[in-house]
């Protein structure tokens, strides 16, 4: 017998969808429900387009498309129904939900706008619409073996585009731009088999990574500057995130000062990790650290997420956060310290959740000497 | 003096907050507005950072934001107020409302979540809240000159990436992966300027051309193929949006039978635009032309949508869209005809809206022999 649970091998999307419904049966009494997001629609159903409404119930389901997604939707999603609509969404799918005779519907709370549900409504005036919230957000913060194997093959391809990136030492930075140095990175993870960057690759040069949410601009990157670098790749749908600070040539003072502080910050962040173990705890744990060192205020966000097939899932590890850790779990642990006109240090990297504790899936070097490149 | 409407040079986030509570006022007799829609918080205030909702009314507006973009949003919207939440959006913002004593909010009926709606009414029980819908859709899609001068931009450096691309002929496809090619048009464009592609490329080979959203993969693209390429550039926000269908040596018989077809109804489409004409007259056009030919059932989507600081903005050229064409709106205007099993045939530029008739703003060549690349 494996320690771990059973998961299958590929995406079991009918069981999945039980899962969900199960979720949804035991507060609210639905048997069927609407799911409006894309990304929980794709997770439903291994549909990748956009703009489709998936319907389900026990042992049935509906994926409302239209034209341009017909072909790829019947092709994709071989196993259930695809009603290709002409009209707008709410009438075509209210007759795919009168058709099924159901009474009770959940819909997507955190996600359905007050219009698309007031028109679902006048569609439907006999059937009671549930909002439900975070349903398939809890199932899917738990990720199946195949996932976690999809999750690291999105790291290794985000790491592998890094050393890459870096490989020509300090000429990987000094003297481009800050935008054409990310474009590089963005193009090695795209060569290295990515759909393309989980998201806008965030590359900071000197006092810019005090930004949390720096966009690369034209400004050049000069010598004896930190460069923070944040960074993903998108890889058969799933998604890596990962933070370095490197140094181009002499250390700046000040940033070598709290580099240490992050840097323990997320071992101890890291180190408390086991299935159990409430988020907040493991957001307290590395803020500890942070705050003792004094920099308490210049930690401005929560600690880490979890990631798969978007690079913002669920657990959230916050000070506000309620919930505990299970296995299977997939978090980013990213504390930072921040010094507005100065610069940032943020440390990040994957970590799955298991029942013997932490198992950090990106293993790129993180000690401050290893960052300096020449 | 000019005969078109006098623009300001720059963003006139002032003159663009009054234009929207303008509308909201007219049927809603509300005198603030809460956006929560990020592309329309950006619109409004020139923040260009996430998570952030943006409350205003005449003479005053607040963006309420996280840790995270406190220091990004001051330095980009210096003449508003930022409030920098600690806890959950919903309270913060009902707080804002409750000190500007609001009665009467209008908030985004087409994008706010039932579950923040409702929360929000928690917090406010004295307060109406007024879901509207695409009013600020509706101020976005008259472009203003500097607008119109951006989305050159956007549509120029796709072109260059385009021509680059192009350059070493037949080589540049052939023995290539569908996505390694992607991706080399995709990095000209980051060299060329552009902060990223404004969507993910679409780069079909073969009978991969009746799949209106492929997502590129590895199939490798062979001699006497017909490539559908669907790509634009996001440059300074503002997105361009272009296709063109080249052939790798001989022209597939069929796909040469229809291209001429897709190209006449694009002609017939822009020839139709002017401002004061119905929106759908012109996709009406278009279908025509196409359905002529006996491929009406293969013409699978609407002929076009607005394109601004998001891909796919108002107004719509659809059979079922209302509305008129005005001065200042630029749209796609894109007829295809996809043969599953077989390919397809897409032919976009984008094309600006004036008094004086349709102003093609792309010029990329069109005609089949100039899509042969050797």
């Amino acid at each position: 017998m494996s320690p771990t649970k059973r998961t299958p091998k590929h995406p079991a999307y009918g069981s999945r969808r039980r899962a969900v419904l199960g979720r949804c049966a035991e507060t609210d009494k639905v048997r069927a429900m609407l799911v409006s997001r894309p990304p929980d629609v794709r997770y439903l159903t291994g549909f990748t387009g956009e703009d489709s409404w998936l319907l389900f119930g026990g042992g049935w389901a509906t994926l409302i498309t239209d034209g341009r997604f017909a072909e790829q939707a019947r092709r994709e999603c071989p196993k259930i129904d695809v009603a290709v609509r002409t009209g707008a969404m709410e009438p075509e799918a209210a007759a795919a939900v009168k058709k099924r005779r159901i009474r009770r519907l959940a819909v997507q709370g955190t996600h359905m706008t007050v219009r698309a549900h007031q028109k679902l409504g006048e569609h439907l005036p006999r059937v009671r619409l549930a909002p439900v919230a975070d349903v398939v957000r809890k199932v899917r913060a738990v990720k199946a073996d195949h996932e976690v194997r999809a999750l690291r093959k999105a790291i290794r391809v985000a790491e592998r585009a890094f050393k890459e990136f870096l490989a020509p030492g300090a000429k990987a930075l000094v003297g481009r731009t800050e935008r054409a140095a990310a474009a590089r990175l963005d193009h090695l993870m795209r060569l290295g088999g990515a759909s393309g960057p989980a998201f806008e690759t965030i590359l900071a040069a000197g006092r810019h990574g005090s930004l949390c949410h720096y966009r690369p601009g034209s400004t050049v990157i000069r010598r004896n500057q930190a460069v923070l670098v944040d960074w993903g790749a998108r890889v058969g749908g799933y998604c890596s995130d990962l933070t370095r600070v490197i140094f181009t040539g002499r250390i700046p003072a000040r940033i070598g000062e709290i580099y240490p502080v992050v840097l323990e910050a997320q071992r101890t962040g890291i180190a408390t990790i086991r299935s159990g173990v409430a988020c907040r705890t493991v957001d307290a744990a590395a803020r500890a650290v942070i705050a003792a060192a004094g920099y308490g205020e210049a930690f401005r966000h929560s600690l880490g997420h979890g990631i798969g097939l978007e690079v913002h899932e669920a657990p959230g590890l916050a000070r506000t956060q309620g919930g505990r850790l299970r296995s299977g779990m997939v978090v980013t642990v990213e504390p930072g310290i921040y010094l507005p006109g100065l610069g940032g240090v943020r440390i990040e990297d994957d970590v799955l959740v298991t029942r013997q504790g932490p198992k950090r899936l990106s293993a790129l070097p993180r000690d401050i000497q290893a960052m300096v490149v020449r």
